[in-house]
Order: structure tokens, then sequence, then C-alpha cells
């Protein structure tokens, strides 16, 4: 059995996610999510955040984000992100394209930001000449698996709000970051202020499925046409939605996602004495970044595919998901031991 | 079990596509398309086509429309099709949102157009304040379940080259458009000088999954990145690949179009003597037309989900699917008749 | 001396006009509009329009157009115009490059539109698949050189405001209305619930200068972005705004306007019983439309510059402006005749 | 006579310039260009150049800048500049809004950037995840005042080429670079490798008026459709030909130029010695950099008009213009000492 340290959208779909799309399958229903699944997931949605949301499903991951933030911003206000930030390094300038605002970035070695960062932004504000502050996009967990404390993200939250700004989170990794810290999905986003979040499942062993989540729903008026015309619209939803259903069932989401962090740890467990391999950052979530010696990322990627993170420090990531396990990791570490020639 | 004759988007998955999306859960395979399930299903299309071309999935037909015609066009260059096209009615105006052109459509009555039409949109050529002639786009078979002639299409396409635009084609139900004709794919599309077709799966059995076909690999060149940034690229791929693998497997995407057409033909002969019933358009493929008396729209519609397709003369559209019965049919008729009090 | 009838935009620059712009080559004074001629210039539309307006200058009227609309409408809305409209053929696709929006044209043949013709498409609202109606926009007078009565534009403005649309006028050629009409702007704008109007100078003697006008101040709250963003923004802003102010003194802009429609009044009773000559629009300001034998047109055009305006029915448009004289009409006349073998 | 030492932008009109407006205030002409005077500006640029261009007037910097990019990109490319750039700063996301590009930065404290900065983006390449390299934009001389040698240009060029990227300048200042280096516009720009410039004049005692020039005429090929997209046709374009045609007699733009230069030299030099001020920038052009003892600024700006480049360090920027006198200087400086208690 093949496994991949890429990225958990290299794994499979999670079985009861599977069984959920084969149970879907039945009778004609109304299409464009006027049905049963998608209300059902609707309902969900709101359990687990506490409170009342307006929830929409979506393709992707760039499509949540570009149609959330797009429908939050004007073409002359600016999105402020981290320097690492999905957004702006992954999502081929979507954001700039659909939306016509200006992204700018914010250096960041975890991919965290603070509000001491965005302050000087705030110097353009009345400038006609100046794009104006208008969305605040932070990702939990970060692009460099970091998870952000909900003080951290209240802080930001209100710092937005007090200037007339708006707060997406960029959740594609959501469920790795509530697994880390314990604590309900309300109180790290519905209490800390978000305005919206996109809500990732992909990556958490979906087959194709994520979601725009406005925590307030006066906030996502009109937003139907906004995923209509970022070509988000899936006819037959229903088949997103039953993921969804069976995402949230029993706490799967959770389940899944910690034992991906679960894995991560053990992996950097195993590795960190190995003198040669140097873990670059903590490891919160199901992501483990280190600085390798460059002849043994070849033959290693050989056997298990994975991504050099930064070519000119030979910086790796290596990522697990609900699927790894932990003779995948034993197998892989072998294999790093028997490169280096440590057997 | 219910139906419905809204759209062929209402109906379930085919279960050999479902059997084959369940047979792709295996084991890890690297995302974006990079997997043999794409591999195999790009060469499909080959064949299907009798020709090299250059093939890429997406989600829907939005985003394969948009990302096919953005893609060959300049900002300030014009798409030309139908007045009844679907880029133009029911696309939210993601067409010139992404692509920054103007829409320019030509009266039609059956959703076909004719070089006749398009000549005078050439008096616009080499004036820089019009839009200049760019793209045009057809959809075959047509929003009123018409089926242009390979002659037809031929034409247009040479109007195009002539006049250095290209030719592109809504094929969203290009399937029954395939069975409709008793002609190959290659003699409708590839023969006749087509250079990118929207290939629909959705509307003809598929979960969720489209593609843009370049019949000249050439035109294809960056388009992955236009896909990526038109926001349908799936991590996942090969959970649609697989669809397409399925899809043309013992030719299922032509008994499934045929099967759907039948029922169409089936309804038409079975309403076309019920004198309160006009049949408005010839039934090529899968839809019927039919002004109804606008008594019987409503009670009708509740049992039986349906568009009105024009409230000025109480126009429906019915649409079958692969898995319409006749028994199925049987009891819609069933239904009208009894409404009407023919019984 | 050299007379074109092509367009009110072939003339030079009025004298008062250019002597305002040599006047107010004096000394250092802040750009972008915080200087003293803005100042004033704001005032005077004030004045002229009988409320209290917001006032931006910008240098063409495809800019004016396109700032304006941009400003009130989203990307998933569709602005609403004649089929004659500058927008729509004039402006290389401009608005719907902007702005992100569908333009949706009704047919006209006097540039036209009415309330009738918009409630059709009232049928879109609230579905997520079309374009949802946003701003109907007007030309006064028409590309056509027709002239809407007040109570018809209080009709269009009424059916917006209803409906929650916009109205948007483009009066590139508002002062030949004004002229026309004999009324003030107060009652043909103003009063009629106009929300913003493309004011137009440089097609009645300005050098180059439009403006953007709010009839409701509270509706151009953050516009100076727009208009910053669409490029419209003139660093020496005084040379614009001292063409305003110079436009209105001693009421130039109508007395410019009213000899321009004089002359065109004079062109066209001069030929209208020159029985090989049509005249096909009624003459209310500066626009003499006509069909006239296909002959004449090369041999004429190489004396006098004018446009076809429709080749299957060689039907030319003669535009006089406030510079032309009676005796340059004699003098086309004259040429015509002589063209026609008519002395 | 009041000073402005906030912008060269600030000036009024050379009066040449406006004696060239003047004199084009004649007869008719065809507008949009196909006019005399921009015949002969067009030969002008040719001439100064010395090569074959392809010249476009347009209204402002912005503008040209816009069009020049959008042109030469595509939306999934991103554009390369200096994290100081007018580009990135000062067009209120203009060119990400039309051009659909993401605008990268890189860091500069000059302004200028080197091809060692770029290299690391070449990293993206291929990947269809990342906005691809596209367009690298500097600005000669810098927004700090800072002008490029021409081996520095030359290798940006010879970079860019190599990685089959464009290189766009921003000039809204060339006419300050050329006078600064001694050399010819032919040794500075054409000769290194730029591929299209955008050349102001506004900034240099035009009354608005900039243009692009491509250097390559094949790469112009369509630009008249950009032009009038983003707005920036001008109808009555003698007007700004004109402009362009007085600017260029007697090197009318460099004797400007050069004096502006000269009168930021003398003031630099005449405030060198006063100890509570430091210079912070070399002067090469018509702009002083300088931190100030903060409480002075506000009285200053009193008497000037001026911009605090920095609110951080209390970093003003003085710019000088044509019309700039030895007494102006004379009189800032004894303003400021007087206000440091000097006298």
């Amino acid at each position: 059995m093949k496994r991949s340290f890429a990225s958990d959208n290299n794994a499979a779909v999670h079985p009861n996610i599977m069984e959920a799309i084969v149970n879907a399958n039945t009778e004609d229903y109304v299409s464009y999510g006027d049905d049963p699944y998608t209300e059902k997931a609707k309902q969900l949605f709101n359990e687990i955040f506490d409170t009342d949301t307006d929830v929409y499903f979506v393709f992707n991951g760039t499509g949540a984000n570009v149609a959330a933030i797009s429908h939050i911003i004007k073409p002359w206000q600016c999105i402020m992100s981290s320097s690492l930030s999905h957004i702006h390094n992954d999502e081929c300038g979507a954001p700039e394209k659909f939306s016509g605002s200006k992204l700018i970035t914010l250096p960041s070695v975890d991919g965290k930001i603070t509000p001491d960062q965005l302050k000087p932004l705030l110097h353009s504000v009345g400038f006609e000449h100046h794009s104006q502050p208008g969305v605040i996009s932070i990702t939990q967990a970060t692009e460099m698996g970091i998870v952000y404390q909900p003080h951290e993200i209240e802080a930001i939250a209100r710092f937005a709000h007090e200037n007339e700004l708006y707060l997406h989170v960029d959740g594609a990794r959501i469920a790795n970051a509530v697994a880390h810290l314990g604590l309900s999905l309300s109180e790290i986003i519905t209490l800390t202020g978000v305005d919206v979040i996109s809500f990732g499942g992909t990556k958490n062993g979906l087959m194709m499925g994520e979601s725009v989540v406005f925590l307030n729903p006066d906030l996502a008026k009109d937003f139907p046409y906004v995923r209509k015309q970022t070509m988000q619209l899936a006819s037959k939803m229903r088949y997103i939605s039953a993921q969804f259903i069976a995402h949230f069932k029993d706490n799967l989401w959770l389940q899944t996602a910690s034992h991906a962090n679960k894995m991560a740890r053990l992996l950097a467990d195993k590795i960190k004495d190995i003198p040669e391999i140097k873990i670059t950052m903590p490891v919160h979530i199901n992501a483990v970044f280190a600085c390798v010696p460059r002849e043994i990322i070849k033959p290693l990627q050989e056997k298990y595919f994975f991504y050099v993170w930064n070519h000119q420090n030979n910086e790796v990531r290596w990522m697990t998901h609900f699927n790894t396990t932990e003779q995948d990791i034993d197998d892989f570490v072998l294999t790093i031991r028997q490169l280096l020639n440590h057997s």
C-alpha cells in the first residue's frame, strides 16, 4: 500500500465518507442544494459552531477562499495576510483576479500575523491613492502547521472590527487546529469574532467538498450569486452535503484530524534524535517541517512523494493524514535511516 | 421512487460511475492529476475524439465554459453566442466577470446560430471603440434540445477561422447530441474544426465532473494556470478521472444518452395527441418543450419537479435522463391526463 | 477653415474655455482636486442641479460611465441599457471589464428604453443562476439624437427604485438635451429621480473634461477610490475644473448647445426637400441621421469627415457643434447638391 | 507667488506647453488621434528614442502604467516591482484590478531592484499553483529619486528576456533621470533592452498627458483596444499631442528637468549643514528626502505644502520643479532656519 507524505490531499476518501456518498445515490433530487442532505448538513454546521450560521458548499479550497473574500471586499480595498498564506502563494493569483483587490502580505515565519503588524497599514486609510484596508485573512492552522490560540484570533478580530475590517479564516485544516487545541470550534472561531471561515473537508478525508461559513448570517446576503459567479455551485450538491454529514457524525472529523496530528507527532519523535535532521517548526498538527541532507531528498522521494519547502536550506514538509499508520511512520523513518546509513 | 422532469442534473449517479469512484478509493495518489486514473482517462478522450487532444478535468459546466473561453479570448474581444445560450442566461455573468469580455448574443429560437448572423459583427473589426470579435460559442445540443448537423458546425468553424476567431462548443449535453446523430464524436467535433469543447459528464450520469478538451493541443498552452485561477483544479482529481473512465467504458456514455433521448421521444409521442398540449420544439435529445394549460402547472409540479421555461406562454421544459423509465413516463402522462380530466 | 460633420468632438475648444485654462496657469496648487478651482466648480454644479450634489471630475466619457456604473453595481448584477447605448457599442467592453457585470441590451430604434421593456428582466430576481438586475443606464440625449421627456425619465427612475435598482444617465450630450427641452437641469435630472449622471463637457466645447455627478451624495461614499482605480484622477485637476467654471459662466454651456442644435435643425431644413435624401430620425439636438445615395458618401467624405452609421441602408450621421456656422451648413448642402447634380 | 514642495505635479503648465495648446486651437480635426499633431508628436518620439517606436498618448501616469502592463501580461502571471513602486503604493490597486495579475514586491531602500532579487521568483515557473513571472516593472528615476545606470537596466532586461519576461519602465520622471545621467534616452532605454516605457509629461511641465512607448512595435499589436478599454483614449487628442511637440522642441523637456534637478541640488546644499536635518537619500533628481525635527513639520507645511514620507522617522519629501526658483529655495530654507531658531 503506497503512502505519500506530500499532503493530506494525497489521501484517499475515508470509508465513512465514501459510504455516505454511496448511500446518497438513490432517487432524483432537486439540484443546486434544495435537497434534504444539504438541509441536514447545514443544521450540523449550526451545531458544531454553536450559533446560527449561513453555510455554502463549494468545490475546493481556492474556491472557498476566493468566494468568501470577494464577497466581503471592494476592488479598491486590500486583503492582508501573512507572506506564507495559501491565498498568496498557492492560488495562482485567483484572489486578485476575481476580487480585483490588492493582496498585501506581512512577513511571518510560522504563518501567523498579529495586530501590531497590521497597524501600520492603517496609515493608508482615507487616501485615495492607496488601496484601502478591507479584509484580514488568517489561516488556522497556518501553512507552517502552527495553531493560533483563541485569544490571538480574538485580538485580530477586535482590531479588524475596531477599524471596520472583516476577518476571514482559511480553515483548510481547521479540524487539525481544533484537535490540537482540544477546545470547541465555538471557542476558537465563533466566540473570537471571526466573520467568515473557509471550512475545509477535502484535506480531512472528504472526496471533494469545502464550505464557506458565515458566522454572521447577515453578512451572507447575496452570497449565492457570488458562489455561482465564482463557478463553485455544484448541481448534484447532495454528494457534497452527504460527505459533510458523515464528516460530523460521531465526531469523525475530529477523530481523523487527531489521528493525523498524532502521526505527525510520532514522526517528529522518531526523527528528532537523528543528528543530520533538524526539525524547524513546532509540530502542532499533521505536518513536520525539517531540514535534511540534500542527498537523501531525491532517493527518499522515489519511495515517498513529498515536497521540498525551501530549496535554499533543504527544508522539506512531511504531512500525515487520517489514513497514515504507525507502520507507515516506522517504514518511512527506517528508509530515512537507511539513506543516512544509520542501520 | 421520486422522479424529476426538471433536469438531467436532478438524477442520481449511474451505478457504474459510482462503482468506479468506490474502486478508486484505495491508496494514496499524488494530487492535482498526476495519477494513473487521470492518465488513463486522458487517453480515452484521445480515442473517442480520434485525435491527439489536451484534456483538463474541472468541477462544473460553468467552470468548463468560463475557463475554456477565458483562455482563448482577450478582454477587449467579445464572445458571440445565441441569445438562449447557457453562458448568457445561466452563469450569473461569470463569463464576463472572469474573461472581462463582452458577450454579444444573436437572436435564436432553437438555440442555434449561423454564419450569416455572425457576419455583421465583423463590421467592428479594427475600430478601437468596439469590442473585437474573438470567440464564437455554440451549444451542442442547444439549450432548446436541438442538435447541430456536422455541416452546420463546419460552416461556423470555417467562418471562425477565416476571420481569426476561435470556435468553442458548450457540450454539456454533447453525449445526447452524438446519440441523436448516430455519428462519431470525431465526425461531429474533431473534423468539423471545433477548437475547444466543454465536454459534459454531470448531466449524463456523473456525480460531478466536466472537462475542457482542446482539439488542437497547441492552443492549450498555459491552460493549467487558467484552470487553477478559475478555481477548477481538483486536488483529489482521480475521483473525477475515474468517473470519465467508467463513462467511456463499453460506450456507457452513449447508452445513457440514448436512453434519455428515447424517454423524451416516448414522452413526446404520448402527449402529442393531447389537444390542450402543444409541443413547441422538435425532440432531438432528452428534452420536451411544450405549452400547457396554466392551471395544471402547479399541481403537476407538486408531484414532479420541472421548470416553467416561458411564463408568457406557459411553456414548460420536461427533461428525461439515464434513469428515467417507461413507467415514469406512463405515470407522468397519466398524471397530466388526470389533471386535464381526460380519464 | 476645415469643418467636420463627424462628431462634436472633432471641434476645437471654445475660446472662453481656452481662456479659462490659460488664466488658471498661475502659481502652484495642490494636486488631485484640493484647489480653489475645483472647489468653485463643484459649487456651480450644485447651483445648476439646484441640489446638494457630489461631483467628481474625470478625463473622458467612457471613464465617467465606467466609474459611475462600477461604483453602484455588484459584479453579479447586470447593467440594462438600450441596444444603441454608447456603453454597449463604443467603449470596447470597458463597462464589463471593469465592473465585471453583464450588460443586457433592450432593442431600441431611437435609443430610448421604457419600463415596459425592463419589466421582463425582473423574472431573474432571486435566481442565483441569473445575473441580477442592478443598474439601468439611459442616455440623455440618446445616441440617435433623441431627447427623453422628464416624465419618461421619472417613470424609469420610479421603476428603478421600486425594484431596488439605480438609474444612471449617460449625459455626454446632456447640454443639448437641456437646450432642446427648454427646461432646467433640475426639472430634467434632479427632480426625476436620477441617481448619478455622467455630465459631459468635451462634446460641448471643453478640451477634455467630464464629470460624475451624484444627485444623492450618500451614494458617492468611497467613490474617490473608484475614480482613482479607474485611472480617472487628474493630478493637475484645476485645468479640468477651470473649464467647467467657464462652461457654466453666463450659461455658456446652454448657448453652445443651443447653437449646435440650431445648426442641425438648419441642416435638416435645407436637405429635407432633396428627394434622394431621407432624414431618418427627428432632429432634437445636434445630429442629423439620413439615408443618402451610396455613391455620394465617399466623395462627400473627402471634403467633410463624417461617419456612416448603418452600412446596410447607407444611413449617415451628420453632427454639428458650437462652432459650426450657417456658412458651413450652406457649403455642406451645396456640396451635397453638386454631388447629386442638382445645380 | 505660492510655491509648493509637495510634488512636481503641483506646478502649473510650462508657458511653451500652454502656448502650444492655444496654438492647436484652430479648426476641426478628426478625433482619437487621426490628426497632424499626433502624427508629428509620434515622429518626435522616434527621434528622441532613436528607433522605430509605437507611441500611444494617454491621460495620466496610472493609466499609462496599467495599460502598458495589462497589455503584456496574462492574469495568471505576476508583476514584479520594488516595494516602493508607484504601481504598488499609489495606484489604489488599479494594476491588479485591471490586469487581474498579482503584484509581487521586492524589498528596496532606494527604489531600485536587481536581477539577484528577481532570481528566486523563478522557482515558481511551471507550477500551476503559483502565479507565473510575467513582467518586471522598474521606475526610472525611482520613487526615492534615485537613477538607474544604463548597465543596471541592461542587466535587468537581459534577465527578463532570458526568462521570457517583459521589462516595463515607469518613466513618470524619465526626463529627470536623463538629465541626471547626461546620456541620451536611447542609451538609457532603447539600447538597454526595455520593452515598453510609460513616458511621463505631466510632472515635467505638461498640463495632462503621458504616453506609452513600445520600443518593439510588434509588441504594440492590438494595444489600441487596451488603451480604449483602460479608458485612456482622448477624443480631442491633438491637445495632448501638441503638448508633447512643444515638450521636445529645442530640448525643452531636458531643460525643465535639468532645472528642477538643479533646484533640488541647491536645496540639498543649503540644508546639508543644518544639524537638525539629515538628508536620507542621494539627490539625483528633483527630490530631497530628509529627516527633520517633528515640531517644524506642521508650521512649515502651513507655508509650503509637502508630504511626510515616513511618519515613523519624520522623513519628508521635498520636490522641486521646472518653475522653482533660487529665490523659492532661499525663502524655503530661511523659513526652515527660522522655525529651527537659527537666525
